[in-house]
């Protein structure tokens, strides 16, 4: 039986996690949970899972659990402390590292110092501090394994493959809302229109990252540390249908690519039960009951967040934090309406502009990026 | 260095196997070639390839090609003996067999028997006698790499999985040309009509087997072998465009397809250079070029063909035999306009039930069931 540390519990990827947790109660116990503001689904998580360990984000937060389950088998922390111990010390086998944004890369660095595996849904973990955390993870022996759909996708086509057998990895987008809409009328996007995905139900940062292709853009360098490959090496595609949620592009002119309902079980669960495959409840695809399946290139011009990403992630050093901060500053301001939607990748570039790349040589170098950018920005 | 013996060298799967051999000149050298009577094909192959052995399907053949050679390094044998030299003494480490129909089946077995691994394109070997080849190879720990671009697709797709993690095999099938005629016109299709494949460039046989369905049928039996799995988790999709060369569905509700241009070469390099890739000169899939991907269930009452596969799959013993031979009669009298399109699957139903299953204990026994089918067919 494995042991799991779920950080981000009540979010999406969190309580998929505990469907899956349910569907298999032979395989998995739930050795820590860890969530931020939602407390009542969190006190019920608690009760249900019994878990040794539940952290809170804030110690306001975490007063209050502990005051709700009062004495019992479950102990309650708080704050980065809790949130590290959460990963670190429950005595988990995996962690399932699925808090979004900044806040989630600590932990994740706590858990693969520890020697936990690591569940990745987190994409901040990579994006802002990849090369610090794929050495430490390789130095010992840890095994990330992602919960995003696409590089689910890419990772169960290399079925152990090297990068040596790759000539390119095809992350697979959707296109998000705008894909039809005139470069022209971008100035006039709401948060309401924005927050309308077509195909995924998430959370709002991430939704207006896939308006933007910025969430793209992150997992371009995400794929790029995950899978060991140049940024030249990772191409976007759209994919309306979201089916296919993202190909490898072998030497030898194959391609393998992963397909299914849009249902985040499928990717979750594979990383829990990797190199295994369980039964569950997913829906079928119906292979003869779809649309046609298409593929377009992205309107670059359109969709400027890729770029950056890209332009990002070839600095090296400092800028993806940089990137990743700037990016997470201002969809906030879209989300208040403080900006235009056309405006946030403005924000980004001028963020690069103002903060060249240095190297990084700790975690604490990464969260100092982070706190300039942001600092910075909020000024504005 | 690898050694290759490649029977039926002139045809359309041994001339790319040729190719191939040029492009990696430093991986392969070819230690045998077989054909039946492309004599000058076969001249111009042993001159530039210079094999230790060339076998020729017939003594006249043989003995005239042995002529045109005159004394030199290439020792010229002709007929079964020939053909089982080739496949077991020539010093290969591998042999494709790549002859068409059920001639093919006395060579692989003999390279079976010999403990040489086998890229396997002639699929009666397994339709005819796929329990008594399979056995052989486990217990001489010889390789079966599949050729055909569906059975590669799937051998690609499981990555070293086992048959468990396995919901079914999707098989995938262009539809062939008479996908949207109305099946009440079935018997006015002439030999020419069903020549002209939509997609894939084949010798006639495979040809009309594409055109009436058996020949995913055969694929299906193939699979079974190959695969390890029973008839009823191996199913057939029409997929008119022929990029998805076919697809697994795992039983966590994940699918994994391999994709390409129609190109041959890359099935058959895989099978030469598994577990590695190597580049080619195959043209590159463009994605965003392509029409949109379709796939529908198969109208199994407009191919008859398919469920009498699928009915001598499961009856067992010598009835795929069976089926494969009449298939091979029905086939030849509708290219001599004998009898009708629509009337090979009467033939095969009619041929399947005037030989009931029965056990096979040998290659021999195999052999003797196909002769039996024949005569009587022939008599007719």
């Amino acid at each position: 039986m494995k042991a799991l540390a779920i950080l981000g519990s009540t979010g999406s990827i969190g309580t998929s996690t505990l469907d899956i947790v349910e569907g298999l109660p032979e395989q998995f116990r739930v050795a820590a949970l860890a969530a931020g503001s939602n407390l009542d689904r969190l006190e019920v998580q608690v009760r249900r899972y019994r878990p040794a360990l539940v952290a809170v984000a804030r110690e306001a937060g975490g007063r209050e659990l502990a005051r709700r389950l009062g004495a019992g088998g479950t102990e309650v922390c708080w704050g980065p402390e809790g949130l590290r111990r959460a990963a670190a010390e429950s005595g988990a086998d995996m962690v399932v590292s699925a808090i979004v944004g900044a806040a989630g890369l600590a932990p994740t660095a706590a858990a693969v110092q520890a020697g936990k595996d690591v569940a990745l849904a987190n994409k901040e973990s990579l994006v802002m501090a990849g090369e610090l955390v794929t050495r430490e993870a390789r130095a010992r022996g840890v095994r990330i394994l992602p919960v995003d759909s696409e590089h689910s996708a890419i990772f169960q086509c290399l079925g152990g493959n090297g990068a040596r057998q790759v000539r390119r990895l095809v992350l697979t987008a959707s296109g998000g809302p705008f894909r039809g809409r005139p470069r022209g009328t971008f100035a006039t996007i709401t948060p309401e229109e924005a927050l309308r995905h077509p195909t995924w139900s998430m959370g709002k940062k991430i939704t207006i990252d896939s308006a933007t292709l910025m969430n793209k853009g992150l997992e371009v360098i995400e794929a790029h540390w995950l899978f060991g490959l140049p940024v030249a090496q990772v191409d976007v595609i759209i994919h309306p249908q979201s089916i296919v949620h993202s190909l490898v592009e072998f030497v030898d002119g194959s391609l393998l690519a992963q397909l299914g309902v849009p249902d985040m079980r499928v990717p979750i669960q594979y990383a829990l039960t990797h190199p295994e495959r369980c039964e569950n409840a997913v829906p079928r695809l119906a292979l003869d009951q779809m649309a046609g399946l298409t593929f377009e290139a992205v309107d670059r011009e359109k969709f400027p967040c890729l770029d950056l990403a890209y332009a990002a992630a070839s600095a090296g050093g400092s800028a993806p934090a940089v990137l990743n901060a700037a990016n997470e500053v201002a969809v906030q301001q879209f989300l208040n309406h403080r900006i235009g939607f056309d405006e946030i990748s403005t924000v980004i570039h001028k963020a690069l502009d103002a903060h060249p790349a240095r190297p990084l040589g700790s975690i604490q170098d990464v969260l100092e990026v982070d706190r300039e950018v942001r600092e910075r920005l909020e000024k504005h």
